[in-house]
């Protein structure tokens, strides 16, 4: 398919344009388990002038164009369900400039979080948005994504100052300033953040970064239930306590981080926790929290002292996907993310852990609790069509009762393929409104048609 | 003109809306010197389904339609420029729900900022967004609010959750959720949060709250120079210190504000200052602050020290505008709006000052130091055209070196009718794309017509 277009591309393009079966096909899937494709060709960009030609190319051709970052979104978004065009960013991994004066910087979006973080290191700066994956900073606009620090410094949203997007016409924008603050007109940041690439592809991204904090203490509290430990985080944030990490694993995850990351955490539902701020302030936060979680039947926390034991703390919590799959390696993973208000996150999880139980599968139960945002990873065996239909109602089960509680269906993931049914249900009313937007912003359906709607 | 619409919104209206020419004239301007226009009608809407079917009549009839909450908008943005139906809010200010444990509220978009507050502080909680005007929040969203809380919590962009929406059509939309974070489709709650009345009307309005602070320490520090004042908020940003506000007044200022509300601060320079926290992490914060002034030449810390005190300060700088008119009654007010990464706000606000004194005009320079932002207020003898002229160019200088400083042109103002062509300037290769969204979302053009583009 798209003879004309891959021919066009290729005088275009050159060595940068790849046809290769194989490379083809690791550019087909991500992380879930959805169904991969592969596109009909993959680009390597190297400018937004190469990622705007491609555009301008595939317009003229009406020929899908997809961008690829690291490959590990969790609802398929990544996938070209209708073939097409391929631009894989990872060429656009400079960092562009660092204003330490100001704290913002300005990047490829190719670039991943952690080598953003490496960079900024010697400066005494630090990105914190952490998904899971190592993915790439344009992945993380696309699918507006968070991780472990949101309850302290925001989601991606609140990180961006500015977008350099090329549309679905293959013009090139810049969506903000650098100004903190700011009135003037249209907020198009927002609105491309979290598009997942459906109006256009984001080349350049403009954000903050913030100060390496004086003190840091991390550590780990264990509780007699889930129960214990998920109304051990709800307390904590109602009383305002400035805590920058509050993650809860169920035993199944400790379980399966142990055995995945040589850990020997004991095997009972945990907090991982992170205090930062100066020394005094550290000193009092860790004394609210043990009084609250010890009122809760919670043990003392035990402290992760070194800068390294740390690391290594947070790096066993970021893998609990892969921790998870090696579980079970023969099954794949369905990765359920629901969000609800806080008052409503032990009722919600409780719940969801009744349903686990009584489905019979393999599941594990985190969350970043301190924003009422948690994950089911199910194991399933989709050979087992029994089993895949449980892992499928467990999920839908979860929706709904996040919508019912006034919550929402993806906290961070996105919709991509996985949610476009939930989304359905949760925006009603504002479906038409964004259809709207997409028809007049994407007339020809060409920018990751078949995601999100 | 609009005979037909005026009948139909009669008969469906009844008494509610009104055809006085008194009352359309207050409706006709805000607080700017833009020249105001009477609509051709004013309505009072009372519920969600009140305004939806006043648009629909609009629609019909491609009448223009304004939405107006308390008619305190600076760039003129609810001006009917081409006649039509104005919608005032006024009667829409109910707080419809208190979700204590979630710190978030649900409120009609005519309820004023002081209401609301009045309406929490029975329950430790506060809405800290405040624009000098007691104006609604249905405004605050219209135009991205922010004001002198910016620096500690965010515009108001950072406080919402959801919006319900009448768009162009009639429609009934809800943007959002309870949840704190969603990677839940496009954006709408921010599309629409700073689109001045020109996408949709918002009616209702879901928003996060804040637990009053343990402890609230305010005062003022003054300085020999501007630039010692400004170069100590900077620092003081730059160092992290986490304070609540600090806003800059220069001497005149001071004298405008003396002399209208009563005080006898001393016509210098001055910061104004608020700590907030736990007592120790108060104690902390003013000891930092006061050796980074100190080192720069200023005072020590005069403190208010009762609640009615503190309310006196920031009541006191609130009221700024009023002050400023006060120093020359006869004259008009033109209020700019610039903001700045922080870096480049000395340089900004020197050259600032040598531009108005070369002008001879009268100004006074006041600013949200702490996001970068500060505005002038001009007074200007419209009558006469060589001043009147002194003030343009000083506001186009002020925005130019704004944008030339990585800028934007209004912190918080938002565009109106006085910065259409400062849009143009800023966001050139944004405003094609703005102006899709605007038409596929108001193919008519009745919403607000004539604002932002």
């Amino acid at each position: 398919m798209y003879k004309t277009a891959i021919k066009q591309l290729a005088d275009a393009f050159g060595d940068k344009l790849s046809l290769s079966a194989a490379l083809r096909k690791t550019h087909g899937h991500d992380e879930s388990s959805h169904t991969g494709k592969s596109p009909d060709a993959v680009l390597f960009a190297h400018t937004t002038d190469d990622v705007a030609l491609a555009v301008k190319i595939c317009a003229a051709n009406t020929m899908p164009i997809i961008a690829y970052g690291a490959g590990t979104s969790l609802e398929g978004q990544i996938i070209p369900t209708r073939g097409g065009l391929t631009v894989d960013m990872s060429h656009m991994n400079r960092v562009l400039q660092v204003n330490c004066a100001d704290m913002d910087v300005r990047v490829e979006a190719g670039i991943t979080r952690e080598d953003l973080n490496r960079h900024l290191r010697d400066q005494g700066l630090f990105f914190p948005i952490d998904p899971g994956a190592n993915c790439t900073l344009g992945g993380m606009v696309a699918t507006r994504a968070s991780g472990t620090n949101a309850v302290r410094y925001g989601t991606m949203r609140e990180q961006l100052l500015s977008l350099k997007v090329v549309t679905a016409n293959g013009d090139i924008i810049e969506t903000g300033t650098r100004a903190r603050k700011s009135a003037a007109g249209y907020d198009l940041t927002h609105l491309f953040a979290g598009s997942e690439g459906t109006l256009g592809i984001t080349t350049e991204i403009s954000l903050r970064v913030h100060g390496i904090p004086e003190m840091l203490s991390a550590g780990v509290c264990r509780f007699p239930s889930l129960k214990a430990a998920v109304d051990t985080a709800i307390t904590t944030i109602q009383m305002g306590l400035p805590i920058s990490r509050i993650e809860l694993m169920d035993e199944l995850s400790i379980q399966a981080v142990n055995a995945h990351s040589k850990t020997t955490y004991p095997e009972a539902p945990t907090l991982f926790l992170e205090f930062s701020g100066s020394s005094l302030s550290v000193a009092d936060q860790i004394r609210s929290f043990e009084e609250i979680a010890l009122d809760m039947g919670g043990s003392d926390i035990e402290f992760a002292n070194t800068q390294e034991a740390i690391n290594a703390l947070w790096h066993a919590r970021h893998n609990i996907l892969y921790a998870t799959k090696a579980l079970a390696p023969t099954k794949s993973t369905i990765t359920t993310d629901i969000c609800v208000p806080i008052s409503e996150l032990a009722t919600c999880m409780m719940e969801t852990r009744k349903d686990i139980e009584q489905s019979g599968l393999l599941a594990t139960i985190l969350g970043h609790v301190g924003d009422g945002n948690f994950h089911t990873i199910i194991l399933v065996d989709e050979e087992n069509p029994a089993e895949a239909n449980k892992a499928t109602a467990l999920n839908v089960a979860m929706v709904e009762r996040a919508l019912k509680l006034g919550g929402t269906c993806t906290g961070e993931h996105g919709i991509g393929l996985g949610k476009r049914e939930f989304l359905q249900q949760e925006k009603a009313s504002a479906i038409p409104l964004m259809q709207t937007i997409k028809n007049a912003l994407d007339p020809k359906g060409i920018m990751n048609p078949g995601k999100i709607f």
